[in-house]
C-alpha cells in the first residue's frame, strides 16, 4: 500500500483528526532536544479518544507504517521526533481527568494532560503526583510516563516509576491491555506497567495512568542558599548533606559558568569569579529543624549561608535555578546532556567534566540535582539553528559528550537520569547494557510489537 | 539425556554441593503454604558463587531439565516447590553482604541474606531496607525480590518494587546480565530490574541485589490500639484514618475470630465477643501529633482507644498481631489468602468475607494490613497435614476462595498483594490480566527461557 493510500485510510476512519497542514508535520519533526528527524511525517493523528489510537494503530499494523506517539513535544532525547514515512500520533488532546480519589491516593487521568495543570487540579482535594520535571508546566503525564521523567523532588519524593499504579495501553495491532492494579500492593504476574514506564514509545500507546498520589505536605518550607568558591566545593558539601543523614526536598547545584549567565539574564550582581551555589529546601514537619542542620554542614564545607522560611523569598531563591535554560539560550546553542551518578561520586564527576572541558577545549556550564547525583552538562557550540529551530550538534561535541559519558559509566553512573535514549543517545545504550541484554530488551519489545512499527529506530541503534 | 546423567553431570561439576539425601529432597517438594510439588526433585543444588548458579543453569539448559531457584522456603504460594525431575536450586549459602554504602543510601547483596540479618548488619551504619514481609525473621532478601515481597510498613515506606536499584541475574542458558544502576534517577533502556521484581523465578535466577536504603527514622514511635464492637467497624476507622490524610507506619487490623484466637494462644483475657481490633504505629518526627490526630478520628469511630509512647509496651501490642500464624495453627489447618484492595475499599471487601463465610459455610478468620487495603483471609478446614507437614487443600475450600477472590476483583482489587501466584493462584489468573495480556506475559518469559525450564508451571497454568 502507498504512503498516500495509508493517510487516505486514516482520513476515511478519523476524518478531520488526520492533519497535514505543513506546519504541524514540521512540529512533529523535532523535540526541545532541537534534534529533528530526516523528512516529513506522512500525517499527524489527533487522537481524541481510546477508539482513534486503536483505529490508528490497526491501519498502521496493517500496512507496516510507523508511529511515534507524541505528547507536548518537549523531550530532550529526540524520542518523539517523526520523519519520512512516519505517522506522528498526538496524545495531546486526550488531557480528561476521569477520577480522583483522596481516599485512595489515586487518580485516573488521560495521557495528554499537562503536568502542572493536574496537579493544579490536585490541589483543591489536599493531593499531588510528586514527579515534577523541569517541564512540568509544559509537558504531559503520557510525557513523563514515556520518558520514567525525574525531576528536582526525586530523592524525597520518588520518580514516575514511583508514582504510577496502572496503564491502560494500546498494542502494536489494536488491542487494549489494562496493565498493573489500583492497590498499593499487589504482585499479580510479571510488572508490565513498570516496563512501560520510560519505554519511550517501543512497547505501546498509553491511553490512560492510574497515578499514585501524595498528600500535601503540611509545615514550614524553608530554603537555603549557600554560595562556594568553587564547585567541587558545592559538590563536596551536597554530598556531605547526604551523607549527614538530612533528607532535604529540593538540593540543586549551579556551577559558575551556569550560575554568571543565569544573573546576567536576570540583571543582578555578578557572582564571585569561579562561585558556584547549592538552592535546598527543606519541607515537612521537620523541616525547620533539617535546615539548621543543613546550614551546619554547609558553613562547615565553607559555604557562605542563607536560610530562609518565606516562602515569596524561597521561590525567588529557586527562580534562579529555574532560569537556567533561558539564560543557556542567550549563550549560544547547547546539547543539553544528563548523566547521573551515586551521590558521593558527585565531586568526582565535576572533576571528570572539568577535564573534558580541557582537553576538547568545550564549555560546560552544569546544573545538578545534587540531592539524587543527577547532573545535566551543557555542551555549548556555535551553531545556529535552522529555519525550523533545528540544530546539527557538530562531531567534536558529540566527541566530548562520549568522554563524559564514558567517565559516568566508570564512576558508577548511568547514560540518562531522566530524559531518555531516544536518538541522541543510542549509540552508547550497549555500552551500559552489555551485548547480551542489548539483544535481550529488543526481543522483549517485539514481543509487544512484533512488525516493529513502534517508534523504530528510537532507543535501539537500527 | 537420563535424569540420572543428569545428576551425575551436575555432581562432576558441583561435587558435594549436589544434594540427593532424603531429607532435603522432601523439603525441597513444599514451602510455608504446605502445599507439596508432586514427586521427589532430581537433587538440591546448593550454590555456593554466582559461577555455581551458571554451571547449573548450563547444565539444565543442555538436557532441558526444569530448575525450581529456592531462598529460605517461606513462600505461601507453592511458587518454590519442586518435584519430580526437577532441581531445586537453593541460593541460601550466597548470603554474604558485598558492600554498605550509607552515603549513598544503597548495599549491595548476595539474594541468601536472611531479611531480619541484612536489616541487623545494616543498623549501625544508621540505615535500613524497608521492605518487612511478616517472614523477615525467616525469609531470604532473594526470596523477597522473587515475590515482591511487602509487609506491614508498605503504605509508608514502600515495597520490594520501591527498594531495589539493580540485579545481578544468570539466565536460562547460563548467562550473567547486570539490570538496573546504582544511581537515585536512571532510564537507560527498559527497566528490567522492575521486570523481574515479582517474577517468581519464571525469568531467571538473581544472584546479587544492590538495594535502596533508608535512614533509620528518628523521633517518638507511638503505637496505639483501639477496639471496635465489629470487624465492618474497625475497617471502616482504618479507612477513615487513610482519608484524614494521616499516614500511619503500620495500620494492622484483626477481626473477632483472629483476636479471640490470638488471645487465647496467648493467654491473655478473652476480648467481648465480636470485638475486632486496630493496632497503629506512627514515627517520625510528627509520630506525637500524628497518634493523637489518629486517636481522635478512632473514637469519633466509635472505637475505645489507647495510646502510648512507651517502645516496649508498643512491641508487646503488636506482639499481638505477630502471633496470628502460631494462633491459627492451634485452631486447625488453614489456606492462608493475600488479596488486596483500594483502601477505601476495605469494608466492603470484609462484608464480602462475612457473605462467603455464611454461604459456603466456612470459617475464615481475617487479619489485613488495613493501611494499604492487604487482607490475609485464613481459610480453616479439617485435614491434618501428612508425615512430610503436607496439607491437601479440600475442594470447597478453593470454592469459598475462589467466590473471594472474585469479589476482591470485583471491589477493584487484586489476587495478591504480596504472596504471589506460585502454584495456587495461577488457575486464576488470566480471570485478572486478561486472556491477552496473560498471553503477552507468557511470550515475554519465552523471550527469557526459551526452552521452559525456569519454574515450569508456576504463575501460567500449563
Amino acid at each position: 500500500m502507498s504512503t498516500v493510500d495509508v493517510v487516505e485510510r486514516l482520513r476515511a476512519s478519523l476524518g478531520d483528526r488526520v492533519d497535514t497542514t505543513h506546519e504541524s508535520l514540521q512540529s512533529a519533526r523535532a523535540d526541545k532536544s532541537g534534534h529533528a528527524a530526516s523528512g516529513v511525517p506522512l500525517a499527524v493523528v489527533h487522537a481524541a479518544s481510546v477508539d482513534d489510537v486503536q483505529t490508528t494503530l490497526r491501519i498502521a499494523n496493517e500496512t507496516a507504517t510507523p508511529v511515534v506517539t507524541r505528547g507536548a513535544g518537549t523531550g530532550l532525547a529526540g524520542g518523539a521526533n517523526t520523519g519520512a514515512g512516519e505517522i506522528s500520533l498526538s496524545m495531546r488532546r486526550m488531557d480528561r481527568i476521569l477520577e480522583v480519589r483522596p481516599d485512595d491516593l489515586l487518580a485516573v487521568v488521560e495521557p495528554g494532560i499537562l503536568n502542572a495543570d493536574l496537579n493544579a487540579a490536585l490541589a483543591p482535594h489536599g493531593v499531588w503526583w510528586a514527579p515534577d520535571p523541569a517541564s512540568r508546566a509544559i509537558s504531559t503525564v503520557g510525557g513523563n510516563i514515556a520518558t520514567g521523567a525525574g525531576g528536582l523532588l526525586c530523592a524525597k519524593y520518588g520518580v514516575v516509576r514511583d508514582a504510577v499504579l496502572a496503564l491502560d495501553v494500546v498494542l502494536a495491532d489494536g488491542r487494549l491491555l489494562h496493565l498493573g492494579h489500583r492497590t498499593v500492593k499487589g504482585v499479580t504476574g510479571l510488572d508490565l506497567t513498570s516496563l512501560f514506564i520510560g519505554s519511550e514509545g517501543i512497547l505501546g500507546v498509553v491511553v490512560g495512568a492510574t497515578l499514585k498520589l501524595r498528600r500535601l505536605v503540611p509545615g514550614e518550607l524553608c530554603t537555603i542558599a549557600a554560595t562556594f568558591t568553587d564547585v567541587r566545593a558545592a559538590a563536596a558539601a551536597s554530598a556531605a548533606v547526604t551523607a549527614a543523614g538530612i533528607q532535604p526536598a529540593i538540593m540543586e547545584l549551579m556551577d559558575a559558568a551556569s550560575l554568571a549567565a543565569v544573573h546576567a539574564h536576570l540583571g543582578i550582581d555578578t557572582p564571585p569569579a569561579g562561585a558556584a551555589q547549592l538552592t535546598i529546601q527543606t519541607d515537612g514537619p521537620a523541616a525547620v529543624a533539617e535546615a539548621d542542620a543543613i546550614a551546619e554542614v554547609l558553613t562547615v564545607a565553607g559555604g557562605t549561608v542563607a536560610v530562609t522560611q518565606d516562602r515569596a523569598e524561597g521561590e525567588r531563591l529557586l527562580m534562579i535555578r529555574r532560569s537556567m535554560h533561558p539564560a543557556m539560550e542567550k549563550l549560544g546553542t547547547s546539547l543539553i546532556e544528563d548523566v547521573s551518578v551515586p551521590r558521593s561520586a558527585l565531586p568526582a564527576m565535576f572533576d571528570e567534566i572539568a577535564r573534558v572541558e580541557r582537553e576538547h577545549g568545550v564549555v560546560i556550564p552544569t546544573i545538578a540535582h545534587a540531592g539524587d547525583g543527577n547532573l545535566h552538562p551543557n555542551f555549548l557550540f556555535d551553531s545556529a539553528p535552522d529555519e525550523h529551530g533545528i540544530i546539527d550538534v557538530p562531531d567534536e561535541i558529540w566527541v566530548a559528550a562520549d568522554d563524559m559519558f564514558r567517565a559516568a559509566l566508570r564512576l558508577g553512573g548511568t547514560l540518562t537520569g531522566e530524559h531518555g535514549i531516544g536518538v541522541l543517545k543510542r549509540r552508547w545504550l550497549a555500552d551500559e547494557l552489555g551485548d547480551d541484554q542489548w539483544e535481550l530488551q529488543r526481543q522483549i519489545a517485539r514481543v509487544f510489537d512484533p512488525r516493529g512499527i513502534l517508534n523504530p529506530g528510537k532507543v535501539f541503534a537500527p
